[in-house]
This record gives structure tokens, C-alpha cells and sequence, in this order.
């Protein structure tokens, strides 16, 4: 197994003919890097999951309809934008609750605009009027641009976490952490992982823990991967194993990232981080949030007010199993998400740095001051 | 699929010339009743987990030690004795480290010991000097009915902490469980779920919910089967949809069996139990833990001195999946069981009654009662 960190988990290639990206639904036991250069391979490699991770599928799509549109053929932006949009709403339909997907769409298209001084109606339409002239390769060179950019600043986002999150760190620390919010999720140190990869390229002595994290197994799967990869001592336990974990006094600290965070700070992640934070309570071991701001949501008061997917029973009772391993008709309890009350949190590690309690002044400080910028 | 109720976990059947028990490396997929007739046959059934729980386990060396000692023909006790003990000895290397299993067997000697007037020597020898006259037909007569009643003893025992768990819920509830402490791990009820199938019987309204019970799946398999089996309203959950489950108002109380209570009643159950136990704290949830008098060990001070068993990485990595789920040389933290502290227990349920904090005095109490008897 290669080191993931000499890997990006996405990247234009080919003098900007193709998107490599390691192909996740191969792991753990193959680690390949395939190349997608239609319209097709861009949204099966979305919907089969072989990218996955709101960052990284953020950056795929940006590439993706730079790519799309790179060899576009209008004449006048009529044409032009009646393609665009066309070419993002089929990468959008791959996954069309993955937020990062549309957002990035959304970004490429609104660059474009603002580019080419293009209004945008409320109605969908656009005002051309005072538009600047029609500029195929301006516009083209502006899209590679942006979906660079989108890329740069994830990563730069993702450092700088590690950066904040490696101030709470210390020689010869146990972490644990939950479900994959590594390097794989983004194009590089993941949120909850980078500050376990800056504290291992610092040469700082750790060993990091991973729940495999049921149903998916995205913690065996994919975290112990990566991390086990790149040289860090990891070890997988099972979910329930917590408790018993934290009791022995092995870890110090838990890193975990998060889908959402509330105004309040109650942050909702992959179903059993609650579980993990409460454990984490009793035994008086800091529990971090690693949160891009990008995944505050200070339009959502409480933890409340967030809903949560429930999935099908399947992915519990027979998807990755020999054979069905429960009843036939049993009802199944199958949550995505759930909800880590704020007073369980000792920190909101962001790119700005790290918030502690009361975190709903912590979050509107911090985003008067991001606002103010 | 058949109401598990109707089936006994462990019976003699055919004139006292077979064991039938139900094939529990079948489930949940087939309900598979198998009939036991020579010894390899029953040490099969007990290596193999065809049958499992420590006391099924029990009764079906006890029935196991009688019918093979049934057609003996020894001609003294010499003989005799000889031949018990090789038996015994040959069932017992089935499962050497299951308690029950010796424990019935050395019940079952020292019973024909005491009947027959044979004193046992500290050496392991024994001493016939006042022994009765040699009577194989009264021998064979008595481990029949000393087998019986180990499995009598069992059901009873169930019975009451049934009768006992069942002063402790209500019309309505919604009941949370882990692991299989189920009748499939005794002969009849179970202890855990003892309470769920005397609320059920009497007519109550109450839904079940069961952890899957990670890494070998009891959960799923075996105690998602029986109650569903029995017509009990059944959910499945991962062990990490606790806090998630409890926190949405769905549980009003939670039984869990138990390997080992000290005396001060910390309990050593299934990995996992513990964690469910320190979420229920937080939401004020009584967490009871169904306990026979014979598994509390007064002669454990605490639950620091229960030594735990780390079991194989292959179990978390690839046993029940259809390829191996985590990276090739992963470490794995692989406990069998944690120890639930006793401040997190709300009561603990023996065949007596219920014991409640402090538990270092209930217990002591619970035995000098007993031992008075």
C-alpha cells in the first residue's frame, strides 16, 4: 500500500484531458487511480461513489464541467449558457442531495457570470445587456481558474484545520475519531485527520484509533486505510469498543468532522458520533469538531432543527455480508446522522482557529468578523 | 419462521436416546431442530456453537455426560468412575474455557458421588471405603434426574427474573437490549429478554429494540430472530445508533444480561454493554442488568479485577463479510466484554428480587440469605 499523501484524491491530468481520482470503491484492499474524461465516467464516477466526501465531490464536479465545457463549440452566449447549464444539470442528477456537488456547479456558473458581467434574473434567465463581448477562451481559461481555485482553498482550508487542531495535541497522544473525514473526503488531510497527518510529518509520536463506524464501514474501510497508509500506528476497533477504550486511558483526544453545524454549535456528523461524545464525557477526554466554516449553518438555530435521513434496512441487515445476518421482516433502526449536543464539545475546530463554549457567541463572532473581510 | 416459544433450546428426546437442540449456526436464515446421539456428536454441537449460552451449554452436558454413561457397561464402581470421568473429560475439552460446561459435569460426579456414599480425595482419587452397594441401574436413574433438574433449575430460574424484570415495566414501553442474553442462551425466556416474553404473554404493548452487537452480530442474529419469532414488536439498530435512539424519547428502559458481577456490582457483560449504560445516564434512562445469582462472583471485589478476554483481529476485519473490510495488516482492539460501573446501573435482577444501590450491601445481604436457606 502506497502512502496516500503522495496521492491526490483529485486532480487534473493530461494537459487538462482527464480527472484522475483514486477509486474508493476499490479500498482497502486495491488502491487505483482511474482517469475520467467523459460526461459519463464523470457522473458514474460520482453515483458508483468511486469519489465521495462533500469536498472532494465539490472539486470533481468543478473540474468536471470545466472539462465539459472545454471543447464547447457555441458561438454566442446563448449557446454557451444554455450548455452550461445543461452539462451541470446532469452532473448535479449523480448525486442530487450531495450539497457540495450543486454548490459547485453553482459557483462555476455564477464565475462565469460575474466574468463576463452576465446578470442573472430571479427567474433563471439571464440579462445580457450589459455583458462584455463574447470570449469562448477567456471564459474556458476562467472556469480552469475557478476549479482550481475550489481546490486550493479545500486544501488550504483543510491545513489550516490541522494547524488549529495540532494545538491540541502533544507528544505521544492517543486520538480516536469516527468515520472518514480524511484525506480521501477531500483532495488532501481531510478535516478530522490533518491534524493527525501535520502532527506524524512533524514526526510527533501518535496512534490514532478508528471506529469502523456501522453501517457503512467507512472507519475500517477507509480512515484505517488512509491513516495506516501513511505510516500513522492505527488500530480499528468496533463502535461499542469506546467505552471500554476510553476507560483503559488510551486516548487523549477525539478529532471527529461534521455534515453540520447548528448557530448553537450542535453539530450533526455520521451516526454514533453523539455516542462516542457522551463516552467521551464521562471519561473527561476533550471532544473536537473539525468544521470548514462552510459547514456552519448559522441559519439553523438548534440541532433541533436539523433533519436527519433515515436509510434502508439493508445497509444493516445484509449489505456487506455473506449472507443475510437477520431475520427476514425484522423493522430496522438505520439513521444517517446524529446530533452531538454543544455541551458535549470542547472545540470547534475551524480554519479561523479553534471556538470554545458558548459557542452560539463563539460562531456569530466569527462570522461578523469573516463577514467584515 | 416458528414462535421460539414453542421450541425448547435444549431437550431429551427419543426414550432418553437423543439431545435435540436447535442448529443456532443456522440463524436466522433456518430453524433447524438436531438430534444428538453419540459423543462426538454432542461435542460437536458444543465446538461448533450449534448450541451456545452458558447455561444451554450446561444443560446440554449434563443430558450429554447421562446419556453417554446410560449404556455403560462397567461392572464397579472402579469402572464406573473411570468411565465418567473420561467422558466428562471428553466434553469438557469441547469449550474449555465455558464455565457451565464444567461446572454441569462436575455437578453431574459429584451428585452420583454423594449418592452413592464415594467420598472424593483431595488428589482427584476418590475413596469407597463407606460407599453403597454398587447399583449401575440407581446410578444411571439419578443422573437422569440430576440432569433434569439443572435444566429445571434453569427455566425456573428465568422464570423469576422474568417475574421479577417485569415489575419494571409498563404498558407501552419501549425496551432496549444488547447481545443475545435470550432463551437461545437458556432453556427457556432467557434473562434479559426473560421480562419482554412474561410482558408479552400477559398481553402488553411493548417494542423491543435490539443492538446488532458487533463483532459477531448476537444482536442480529439470534435475539432480532427469537423475539421476532415470538411476535414481539422487533427493531434492529447498530451499536451506535444508541444515543440517537434514546435521545428520540423511543426508550423508557433497558435489560442487558451479564457474564460476571462483582461484588460490588460492577458488570461484566458483552463488549459494548457499558457504552449503551453511559448513554443511558445521560438520558435518564434505568438501565437494569439481569443477573442469576451464579454469575455474581462475591469473591471479585470489582469490576477492575475482571480480567478481559481480547479476542482475534479477523473477527472485526473479515468474519462475516464477503471480502476482507479493512486494510491488510490494520491493528484491531478486539475485546470480548467491558464492565459497566455499578453508579450506572439502575438495578440488577436475580431470581431473589431486585437489587438496588448501594450494591456491595445488597449483595452481601442477597448471600447471607441464601446461604441460611
Amino acid at each position: 500500500m502506497s502512502n496516500i499523501l503522495d496521492y491526490e484524491t483529485v486532480a487534473l491530468v493530461d494537459d487538462d484531458d482527464a480527472i484522475e481520482i483514486i477509486d474508493q470503491t476499490l479500498l482497502p484492499g486495491k488502491t487505483e487511480m482511474i482517469r475520467l474524461h467523459t460526461a459519463q465516467e464523470i457522473w458514474d464516477a460520482i453515483y458508483l461513489l468511486q469519489v465521495r466526501g462533500a469536498p472532494a465531490i465539490g472539486v470533481t464536479a468543478g473540474f468536471g464541467i470545466y472539462l465539459l465545457m472545454k471543447h464547447s463549440k457555441a458561438e454566442n452566449y446563448n449557446e454557451f449558457i444554455g450548455e452550461l447549464k445543461e452539462k451541470s444539470d446532469y452532473l448535479n442528477s449523480s448525486r442530487p442531495t450531495a450539497v457540495n456537488l450543486s454548490w459547485a456547479l453553482k459557483r462555476m456558473q455564477n464565475h462565469i457570470f460575474e466574468f463576463c458581467n452576465i446578470k442573472a434574473l430571479e427567474d433563471g434567465s439571464v440579462c445580457l445587456d450589459s455583458a462584455k463581448e463574447y470570449d469562448l477562451k477567456g471564459m474556458i481559461c476562467e472556469m480552469r481558474d475557478e476549479s482550481e481555485r475550489i481546490k486550493a482553498e479545500d486544501i488550504d482550508v483543510c491545513r489550516r484545520i490541522g494547524e488549529y487542531g495540532l494545538t491540541l495535541i502533544k507528544d505521544g497522544y492517543g486520538l480516536l475519531t469516527h468515520c472518514n473525514a480524511g484525506q480521501l473526503a477531500t483532495c488532501k488531510y481531510g478535516t478530522a485527520t490533518a491534524p493527525m497527518y501535520l502532527a506524524h510529518e512533524k514526526g510527533m509520536n501518535i496512534k490514532v484509533y478508528c471506529d469502523e463506524t456501522r453501517p457503512l464501514l467507512q472507519g475500517a474501510r477507509l480512515t484505517a486505510y488512509e491513516l495506516h497508509s501513511a505510516g500513522i500506528d492505527t488500530t480499528l476497533l468496533c463502535d461499542n469498543m469506546s467505552a471500554s477504550l476510553m476507560k483503559s486511558g488510551a486516548i487523549n483526544a477525539i478529532f471527529v468532522g461534521c455534515d453540520r453545524v447548528a448557530a448553537n454549535g450542535d453539530a450533526a456528523n455520521k451516526i454514533g458520533t453523539s455516542v462516542v461524545a457522551t463516552v467521551a464525557k464521562r471519561y473527561n477526554i476533550p471532544f473536537y469538531v473539525c468544521a470548514p466554516t462552510s459547514t456552519i449553518d448559522i441559519n439553523t438555530p438548534t440541532g433541533e432543527e436539523i433533519n436527519i435521513e433515515q436509510r434502508k434496512p439493508e445497509e444493516v441487515t445484509e449489505m456487506w455480508y455473506k449472507e443475510r445476518m437477520a431475520p427476514e421482516g425484522i423493522k430496522v433502526y438505520n439513521p444517517a446522522f446524529d446530533v452531538t449536543d454543544n455541551e458535549l464539545i470542547a472545540g470547534i475546530v475551524t480554519e479561523y482557529g479553534v471556538l470554545g463554549a458558548p459557542y452560539k457567541e463563539a460562531i456569530a463572532d466569527l462570522f461578523n468578523k469573516i463577514q467584515k473581510k
